[in-house]
């Protein structure tokens, strides 16, 4: 896979300085130079760090550090998310083998491509879960799943660098326009919804809040959506708490109708 | 590859605690559980190894451990050498893709394999290799070849479970008696040749001697031979240094010319 553009290795709260060191290494391994890190319990430029990453510390250096998962992934058009165990969660689960070449794919249509890894401790948690596309699963042992973080990304960057040719999309609607929206412009959809559900009393009480929140982003997350398919769905909900009844192109509140916000 | 013949994974020298127990991890994660590990340099029984195992601490207790690799080797049928550079040997090179299902084949015909990694610092040296029947080298970002022991592993590990079907060989001959010979029964006929051949003079000096070996052994190495003919071969330099002439079967030196040693 020798193009410029390669996919994002994203870590969530990573918490040994090693494990960051041993990432970078197997990320150059097999050519990927970009690290993101989302709120990062140990530190990625300690001497432990730049001595496992054996070398490849310019990856270290150049890490982005971000507070959230949202604001990881605001840029990026597709996510995934590996894990460890099958989650109760209605999302698509890949192997390794099957997500690489859907994942040339994203990359050859000028997609930018983040996989995110969770902490060593506890995974990933299930609010970034819930922003990924899909899931990926590496097949293990079922009698030992304590797969190490690096050892985790080393199988997907190995994988991904095995000239995984694309995979044709089957959609033919796609095919128009194969750039997904970004996630920061789902995440203000997002936002959007929330904030107009939340003003209708939809969000009952605040403790069912989170896996309310949780399911109903989920339905979009996994949607291979369009930049301009999230601005009709916005639309959509301005539309549906708007005052006004909506009743030809021409109607003087069209513009505050479609607006993109 | 739900097979009770798994592969051994075997270490030449290596040099650090961590990285045995690393390794030890790695293989468990694929169900892997056979070590060996050919004069380490390091102890695999230290807090290091055992924090670094992650609990596949019975890997690590039941280890066999020995001096040489021509030991290591001795009652397995197939060994593959795993190399990150290309050598200046004639032997057949697989990605462990193109391994695996070698690997997987060889195994449901009863062989026991053996897949062997060289040291940290130095990798494997040329005897270990030539010892081998093929080579396997992990396809690399060439700007960045510097792989973690455990990670080699991992990688091998991963793609061997990939439930590889069994390849079947073409060669017809080889489908009567697929079992390969021992390497111990090789190296007794390469010592049965090397004695020849050094009272004849063949090593003309010294310090020739070792590159002469292995190129010698290097032919037979990597031929898939069956225990009978290894004892052909060797039954073959019987008869070349004998002084007496071979007429017919029921000549009396038979005996001496075909018995196995």
């Amino acid at each position: 896979m020798m193009t410029t553009n390669t996919p994002i290795i994203i870590l969530s709260c990573p918490s040994l300085s090693q494990n960051i060191g041993a990432t970078a290494r197997a990320m150059l391994n097999f050519g990927l130079t970009h690290l993101r890190l989302i709120s990062p319990r140990a530190s990625w430029l300690t001497l432990d760090a730049r001595r496992m990453s054996a070398n490849a510390h310019s990856i270290l250096e150049s890490a982005q550090v971000y507070e959230t998962a949202e604001a990881a992934f605001a840029d990026l058009n597709v996510i995934y998310a590996t894990t460890a165990r099958p989650r109760d969660m209605v999302k698509e689960v890949l192997s390794p083998r099957e997500a690489a070449p859907e994942i040339a794919t994203h990359l050859d249509q000028g997609n930018r491509v983040g996989i995110v890894f969770g902490s060593e401790k506890c995974g990933l948690d299930n609010e970034t879960l819930t922003l990924a596309h899909k899931i990926i699963t590496i097949p293990l042992n079922p009698a030992f799943r304590s797969l190490n973080l690096a050892q985790a990304v080393i199988i997907l960057a190995y994988e991904l660098f095995q000239n995984a040719p694309p995979m044709p999309f089957s959609d033919p609607l796609w095919e128009k326009d194969p750039l997904f929206s970004s996630r920061g412009e789902l995440l203000d959809f997002f936002h959007h919804l929330e904030e107009e559900l939340e003003k209708k009393g939809y969000f009952r009480t605040t403790h069912k809040r989170p896996l309310m929140q949780r399911n109903l982003r989920n339905i979009f997350a996994r949607l291979p959506l369009t930049a301009q398919e999230v601005r009709t769905l916005r639309g959509v909900i301005t539309t549906l708490v708007s005052p006004f009844v909506r009743t030809n192109r021409s109607d003087k509140q069209k513009k505050q109708i479609d607006k993109p916000l």
